[in-house]
């Protein structure tokens, strides 16, 4: 029988010892029936098989747990209801990592594109990739789009729409759409510079697919969605279409399962693991020291993820977003390493000069650590 | 300007201002640009409107915001977006509420059901409802069909499939489903009661929608789906078809959300709220007392928000699951009143004389209440 194995930290709550825990953690994810009512083949088929915790403090212990592949018969969804269905209302459990190469072949396919050929797409070849969001929501799609042509001469690599741009009226999807794919156009033809443009297609899941293929149709360069809105397997959906755009994992609704020490997932594992796990080619995080509450650990973390060379599949650009200025933007190359797209936002808008000028104020550092 | 109002719960981390917590909420879920980048036409345009907040305790606040119904456009996936987005990642806060009959008209649609016009269908015009679920993951089709049919003569007035049984070859989808509808069916001419089987249909959105369609034709009398597995609009597009089946709303995957205090959604909101704006006709969330963390303040949130005549939609069924015996059922009927669907699901399995006797001694008990 083959199996795949799930690593979990877990706290025990006053009273609890640790083999109930990982009892009940074996039995709650698959049979949801204690195991004196299970006949010995259904417990042996289903059930989670935990090998040895480790104690890492008082209260805190680690645990892996191999759980047979059959459990998650050929879904996704079936896969995240193993992984954190339940248990995600239990306190007291993290998941930390999972054996992505012992998961049923074909379940998920990792990214279409990947660091490497992505690297060789836009003829980037060593260097750190930047990038910036097209915003404020309320603009209508012209000024997004001027936005857009200012960004794109500056040199900005990669340019996406702020995922608060859905299909409001002042910038329809479509508008916005062509607006985009025009002005970089236009940029390339005046400055030179070939950005890319990655317009947000979040929706629903059918409505995502759609605005992807019209998005491929019109010309964009890649998407952008929010798994956590439109639904993690739609992430997965897209990767594996023909010709396929690459694709940028944004947080959006993703931060009540990162964001509490002793439960939900690692962000490692959920940003830099998952994400590029179901298709990601980016994965956005918002970078420590800014207006989120992600450590420098958790950030380190989501870059080793997110670049291992162990999991089966292409390599994902982590793409920290906040936090970074100029001044800083050497140091934080220095320690992420230049396998890593910046993402600088409300950053640009904030320049005296203009949003052309703070771009290449950006790139122009990139460059000079070429 | 139309607006809609939501009402947060804050807590002040140290060094933060009530003023400065509630004017970064307004930005950071609209513009997501420091204010004095807007224009004044901006601003008014996208970004919420706070209230007079209100002290709770030295720490904790509470807020109502309204914000421009024109920053959802027409999609349920923004309006979660600007509900809690990128707010997720900061700590803090937490949605309590929010003003459903200001919401676009159409944007959602609640229960196509709900507890009048199910109490009409089930014949059952006063009395609280039973239910039960069909496990464990790793029987075979036609074993789950005999405990169906079992639990049918018992007289359980809804059967549905444990979320944890999807597409696993023991017992794939359209076996379980053939199965659960021929066995109410020979219940019904067998034992005179007429159960109603609601098998799991969660998938991908695509693949949900499949299932649904599968289900209704077989003859399902409901479907059970997961929309933090399957993305919540899912729910809301199944609720929309025509000639819908009843929706059962689970709420695995979603503890995240609910776990924290200071964050995420306040469970009333969440699971009486939400999932019935969205579509479901019952709505399962843990019983206080059982193996998870709901407090009994939850619990009767939860009732409470998904009974409320104020809302502009049906009323949804709640169902607690876990936590309840035969002896303490009279006191829940009590405490909870009988418009509810109690679920009992491990509890069933373990009588000493089985579980059709088991079910026969739970719906007597409700017999008792009429």
């Amino acid at each position: 029988m083959d199996h795949f194995e799930v690593t979990y930290q877990l706290r025990l709550l006053s009273g609890e010892t640790v083999e109930q825990k990982i009892e009940d953690l074996c039995l709650e994810q698959s049979a949801e029936l204690p195991r004196r009512l299970l006949s010995r083949a259904i417990a042996e088929r289903v059930t989670g098989k935990p090998g040895e915790p480790q104690k890492i403090s008082d209260n805190h212990w680690r645990v892996s747990i191999q759980w047979p592949t059959d459990d998650i018969g050929d879904e996704i969804t079936q896969l995240l209801n193993l992984l954190y269905g339940n248990i995600s209302m239990k306190p007291g459990i993290r998941i930390l990592d999972l054996s992505w190469d012992s998961l049923p072949s074909g379940l998920m396919n990792g990214p279409a594109w990947g660091i490497d050929r992505l690297r060789e797409a836009f003829g980037t070849p060593r260097r750190a990739l930047s990038s910036t969001a097209l915003k404020p929501m309320g603009a209508d799609a012209g000024t997004l789009g001027n936005d857009c042509y200012e960004f794109a001469c500056g040199g900005i690599d990669v340019i996406k729409d702020d995922h608060g741009l859905a299909n409001q009226h002042w910038a329809p999807f479509e508008e916005r759409l062509k607006a985009g794919v025009e002005a970089v156009r236009r940029a390339a033809d005046d400055a030179g510079h070939r950005a890319r443009y990655f317009p947000n297609i979040t929706s629903s899941a059918s409505k995502t697919l759609e605005r992807y293929r019209l998005a491929a149709e019109t010309g964009a360069d890649g998407a952008l969605i929010c798994p956590h809105l439109c639904g993690p397997e739609t992430l997965h959906q897209l990767a594996r279409t023909a010709l396929p755009l690459p694709l940028i994992a944004h947080p959006a609704f993703s931060g009540a399962l990162t964001g509490h020490p002793d439960s939900g997932f690692e962000p490692g594992f959920l940003c830099g693991g998952l994400w590029r796990a179901l298709g990601a080619d980016f994965v956005i995080y918002p970078n420590t020291g800014g207006r989120f509450n992600f450590s420098s650990d958790d950030c380190h973390s989501i870059n080793a993820h997110a670049r291992a060379t162990e999991q089966p599949w292409p390599r994902s650009f982590p793409m920290p977003g906040g936090g970074i200025k100029f001044d800083t933007l050497p140091g934080w190359i220095e320690e992420y390493g230049r396998d890593i797209t910046f993402l600088i936002g409300g950053g640009l808008y904030d320049h005296p000069k203009g949003i052309r000028y703070a771009a290449r104020e950006f790139t122009e550092l990139l460059q000079d650590q070429r």
